[in-house]
C-alpha cells in the first residue's frame, strides 16, 4: 500500500507500491500514478569491418572488430516533475560517462536540465545510436557538439521545438578530465563556454503517417580546457572515414592555435512518409582567431560539409519521429518476423580552407545499407561504403596520398603528380553490426 | 509463492516472492519477511564554481564546472544476516570503485564487515555526500582516512557506538592499483596497515527532537603502497581550498620520507535540536620518522586543524541523526515544497610544523550556504566562501604568495615583505550544486 | 495486464506484466511465460594473502590485500530466442568490460552468440570464479584463452557438447584497446584471428549423483593487435604463482617475435560422485615462427603444463555439473548452516623449451584448501600453497634464483651452483577470500 511507514529511528518513510512491466522490451518499474518510474537501459553493439581496394602503394588499412558500445543506464522519473539519469559506456573496455542528468519538467511544454548530455545542435548527432540509419554518423557531424556539461532549456509543442543552452567542457573519460584539471591547476584556466540554440518546425505534425522536420541551429564556442595544456586555446577538427574500425583520421586540420571562438551553424531538413525516411543537413564552422594568435594566416577559417540519406522499410514498417526529441525513433516493424530497411547515403566534409591556409583535406563517401529490425531488442546492420579522400587528406602529413614525379608514393600533396580527383586515398568497406538492447 | 522449484538439471532452486516499492524516493525490492532486500542507489551532482578577489599579481584561478559525482550502487540484504554492496563512481568520467562490502550482522548490535569502505574515524568524512552541509568537506578532513580495503567490527546501541578495524591500502582508481602492484612486483612491498578505533556517546538518545554526539578516534598508520614506488615509505598531506573546481593544492607538506608511522587523532562534538544542527571537530596527525629517514630534521611532525559548522532549517524541518552510522542523515523537510537550510562554517588547517622543518602552509576559510531540499531526491546547494591562505601555502613552491623587496611577486616565502597576515593567497568563491538521487 | 498501450505519439507500446522473485539468492524479473527474464548479477571478492619461507637471500615477496573482483552484470532473456548481457568488473578500482553478449537460441540444442565472452577451450578457465575450487586457477590455464571478441556456435545435449568459434582481439581495459587502435591507426594492422573448437562427452549423464566430463579442444591463433605496436607479431606467455597478490611473474617466456601462429591444445577429464569432484587437464602450446622471424632459433617452441585437483564436501553436500556450460556449478550444501569443502591440488607449468632456445622457467605448486559455503550468496575460501620454481623462473632475468660460485645470490641461472632441484624460488602462501554475490 502507498503511505507512510516508520523506520527504526521513528523517522517516517514514504512508500509507494510499484508495478513491474516489460514495455517495448524494457524493464520498467512504475507507480500506479506514473509519477514514479524507473527503467534500465542496456545496449551491446558488436561490430566488424573489412576494407579493400586501397592502392597497394598507400598505407595499409587494418580490418577489425569492436565492442562499439556496451552501455548501462538507469533512468528515473523520481517525482511528477523531476527526472534523473545515470549512463555509462564500456565500449572496447574503456569506461566513459554518458548522460548524467537532473531535469525539471514542471512547466508545461518546457524541460530544464543540467548535467552532462548532448547539446541540441545536430539532429544526426542527437539521434540515438540505436536508431541511426548507418552504423556510423556522417563525417561532418564530428563538427557538431556531442555531450557537454551544462544547462539547457527546451520548449516543445508539436509544431515548434526550441532549445537554448550554456555548456562547459566535455565530460567523457580519463583524458578529458586530466586535461581540465591540469589546465586549472597549473594555469588557472577556466573550462570555456558554449552557447547553443536550435529551432525546429514540424509543419506536418497533424498527420500520423508522415512528418517534416525543418531545423536550424547555431553555437558560439570558446576553446575548452579539455585540450592538453600545450594545445589550450586551439581548435582542431578531424574525422575518421565514417567508421570506428579504421582508425586513420584522413581529414585533420591539426591544432589551429590562438582561437578566439568558433561559430557553428547548421540547417537540416528531414521527413518521413510511411516506410520512407529522408534526412539532409549542412554543418559549417567559422573559426575566428585572436589578434595575437601564433598562426601566420590570421583570417577566419571556414569548414563544412553535408550529407543526404534515406531509408525505406521493405515489408510494411513505419518510420517514427520523436516530437519531444526532434529526431527519429525506432521504426515500427511491418511483419511478425521484423522488417528490412534499405538505406543509402551520400556525404561530404571539407576541412580545406585554402584562403585561410588550412589544408586539412576533404573527403566524400557513398554508402548503401540493409538494417534487419528483428524485434524491439535486436537489430543487425550491414553497410557497404566507398570512401574518396582528396590529396590533402593525408592525416596531418602521415599518410601516402599520391606519387611524385619519380613515381614514388608520397605524403606530400605538393609533390603529387596525379591529376585532380585522381590523388588521395580511395577504398571500400563492408561492415556488420550486431545489436541488442535490454 | 515462496518455495522450491527445480531447474532443467533437476537441481532445486529456492525462490521467494518479492514486492517492489518506492521507499523515500528509492526503488526497493523486498521479500515479505524483509530478510531479502535489494535497492538501487544512483546519484548525480553537477557543480559550478566561480572565483574572484585574488590579487592580480598572483596566479589565476580558473572557474569551472564538474560532474562531482555520478554514482551507481546496488545494495543487497541477501539473507537475514548477510549484506553486500557494489558502488561505483563515474565522477567527471573516470571510474572509481567506492563501497564493495560483505557484512555479517547476525550478532545483536554488532556489524562485522570486510571489503572497501570508509574507516570509522571522522564523522564529517563518513557523512554521505548527500547530507553534507556544504558542497565540500572542510580541508582538515583530508587528514582523515576515507575508504580503504580492510575489516571492521562495530558495536552500536543508542547510547554507545564503538568501532575498531584493520585496514590496508586505498582502493580507488587506476593510479592507486598500479602503484600497489608495482611496489609488490618490483620491490616485494606489502600494502601497509592501519588500525583505527572510534568511540561515540549519544547521551540524549531518548529524545526525538534533539541529540548529542560526543566522539573520539585514533588511527595508527604505516605508509601504504598506493604511493608511487619512488615515494614509498613517505607521507604527504595536501588539500585544496574546500572546492573540487579550483585544483590548486595551496597547502601541501610534499612527501615526508622515511616515515615509520603516523598517528591520527580526533575529537568531535555534534548535536541537533529541531531544525538546528551543529558540528565541530579537531583532527590532528603526528608523523614519526624512522631512524634512517632521509629527512634532515628527524623530529616528529605535527599537523592539524578544526572546523565548526551549523545549519538551520528555516521552514519547520527537522535535523535527523543516524544512530547506526553515528553521523547525520537526510533532513525531514518542513513544507510540502521542501525546506531551506541556512548554513555557516569556519575551518582551519595547519600543515606548518616549523620545529619539524615542514612549511606546508596554513589556511582558513569562512563559508555561508543555502541548501534547498526540494524532495527526497532533489537538492540544490549554494555556497559562498572566503579563503585565507598564509605565505607558506604556496603549493610546494609553485604559487606566488607575496612581493619581494623589489615589489615583484614571489613564490618564495623567505623573500616576502608583507607583514604577518598580509601575505598569502586570499580570494572568494561562489559555487552551486544541483543534485538528484534515485 | 499484458497487451498493447499507446504512447503520447499514438505509437503502440507492447507491455507484459513481470513478476519479481528471489531465485537462489538472485533478484529475477520474469514474465509469466518466462520468455522475458532479466536478472542482476553482482559479486564482491575481498582477498588477503601472506607469504613466508622464501630464502632470505632472494627477492622479498609482499603480503597484500585486494578487491579481486567487484562485478555488476545485467543478464536479459529479451524474447524466447534472444539473450543479451552486460558485465563489468571494477576489481581493485579499474574498470574492465567482461561479458557483452548477443545470443540466439532459437534452434534446438544450439546457441549462437557474438560479442565479448570466454572462448570455449579450457574447462577451468570457463568455470565461474564463484565456483572455483581454489582462489586462483592453476598457472597453466594462463596459456588458455579467456574472453575475446568473436562469434561462437555451440551444440549441447546431455551426452555431447560441441563448440566452434572465430575470435578477434581481447577486450578488457584501457591498455588493450589503446594498442589495438594504435596498431590499426599507425600500421594498418588487423586484430588477428583465432579459431577455437571443443568437444566434450558426458557418458554418465543419466545419473543424478555422478557425472563424467571427457573433453578436448584446439585453438589456432595468429598474433593479436592487443600487443603494443613494438611487440606486434609476437607471443608471450607468463604467469604468476597462482595468486593475484604476489605480482611477480616468475615464469615468463618474454616476447617470442615473428610468430606465424600458435596452436593450443588441451585434454581434460573431470567427474563427480556425490560430494566429490575431481578434475585434471593438460594444456599445451606450439608456437610456429615465420621464416623472417628475428628469433635466432627458428624452431617451433613448445610449452605446457597440467593440474589435478579434487574437492570433497564434508557435511553431505552434492557437487553439481552444468551440462549446458560443460563445467562445474555451485555446490548443493548439505546442512542448514552450509557446508565445508576440503580441496587439494597439484599443478605444474613448463615454459622452458631448451631445444627452442626459450628459458622461460618451470614451476609447480601444491595446494590445500577449505571452502565454507555459507549460503547461496556467501562463501569463504582458505588456501595454503607451496610454490616451487626452477632456476630459469627468474622473471625475465629480474629475480634472484640461486648463488654463484662466490656464494653471492644471482639472477643468472648459468652461474647458479645449486644442484638440480635446489635452485629457484620456493615459498609458502596462506590466503583468504571473502565473497558475496547478489
Amino acid at each position: 500500500q502507498d503511505g507512510v511507514k516508520y523506520d527504526q529511528y521513528g523517522m517516517e518513510v514514504q512508500s509507494k507500491k510499484i508495478k513491474t512491466e516489460m514495455q517495448d522490451g524494457r524493464l520498467v518499474f512504475e507507480s500506479e500514478d506514473s509519477d514514479y518510474k524507473i527503467w534500465l537501459d542496456g545496449r551491446v553493439q558488436a561490430d566488424y569491418a573489412g576494407f579493400f581496394g586501397v592502392d597497394d602503394d598507400y598505407d595499409e588499412i587494418g580490418n577489425g572488430a569492436s565492442i562499439r558500445r556496451a552501455r548501462f543506464a538507469v533512468k528515473a522519473q523520481v517525482t511528477r516533475n523531476w527526472y534523473g539519469e545515470f549512463d555509462i559506456d564500456m565500449a572496447d573496455g574503456t569506461a566513459e560517462l554518458k548522460d548524467a542528468i537532473l531535469r525539471y519538467d514542471g512547466i508545461k511544454n518546457v524541460e530544464i536540465q543540467v548535467g552532462n548530455f548532448k547539446e541540441n545542435f545536430s539532429m544526426q548527432r542527437n539521434t540515438s545510436s540505436r536508431y541511426l540509419q548507418f552504423m556510423e554518423r556522417p563525417m561532418v557531424t564530428y563538427l557538431a557538439p556531442s555531450r557537454h556539461l551544462g544547462a539547457n532549456i527546451k520548449y516543445s509543442i508539436p509544431l515548434i521545438w526550441a532549445s537554448a543552452g550554456i555548456f562547459f567542457q566535455e565530460i567523457a573519460g580519463l583524458e578529458e578530465v586530466t586535461n581540465v584539471q591540469d589546465n586549472n591547476k597549473d594555469y588557472g584556466r577556466g573550462t570555456g563556454e558554449s552557447y547553443t540554440g536550435k529551432l525546429v518546425l514540424r509543419p506536418l505534425h497533424k498527420y500520423n503517417d508522415m512528418g517534416l522536420h525543418i531545423g536550424g541551429a547555431v553555437s558560439y564556442r570558446t576553446p575548452k580546457s579539455t585540450d592538453a595544456p600545450s594545445d589550450f586555446g586551439g581548435v582542431r577538427y578531424s574525422a575518421r572515414n565514417s567508421t570506428s574500425i579504421n582508425r586513420k583520421k584522413y581529414v585533420d586540420t591539426d591544432v589551429i592555435k590562438g582561437v578566439d571562438h568558433s561559430l557553428l551553424y547548421t540547417a537540416e531538413l528531414a521527413g518521413h512518409y510511411k516506410g520512407l525516411r529522408v534526412e539532409t543537413a549542412y554543418i559549417g564552422s567559422t573559426v575566428s582567431l585572436k589578434d595575437d594568435s601564433p598562426m601566420v594566416n590570421k583570417d577566419n577559417k571556414n569548414f563544412g560539409g553535408w550529407y543526404a540519406q534515406a531509408g525505406y522499410l521493405l515489408f510494411g514498417g513505419q518510420q517514427r519521429y520523436d516530437y519531444g526529441g526532434a529526431k527519429y525513433n525506432r521504426v515500427q516493424r511491418g511483419q511478425k518476423w521484423g522488417d528490412l530497411e534499405l538505406t543509402a547515403r551520400y556525404e561530404s566534409i571539407d576541412l580545406n580552407d585554402f584562403d585561410g591556409g588550412v589544408y586539412g583535406g576533404a573527403s566524400e563517401a557513398y554508402a548503401l545499407g540493409m538494417n534487419f529490425w528483428v524485434n524491439n531488442n535486436v537489430k543487425f546492420m550491414l553497410n557497404y561504403q566507398y570512401n574518396n579522400n582528396d590529396r590533402y587528406a593525408n592525416g596531418k602529413g602521415k599518410l601516402l596520398v599520391g606519387h611524385d614525379a619519380a613515381g614514388k608514393p608520397t605524403k606530400d600533396y605538393t609533390k603529387v603528380t596525379e591529376s585532380k580527383g585522381k590523388a588521395g586515398i580511395d577504398y571500400s568497406m563492408v561492415s556488420l553490426r550486431c545489436e541488442i538492447v535490454f
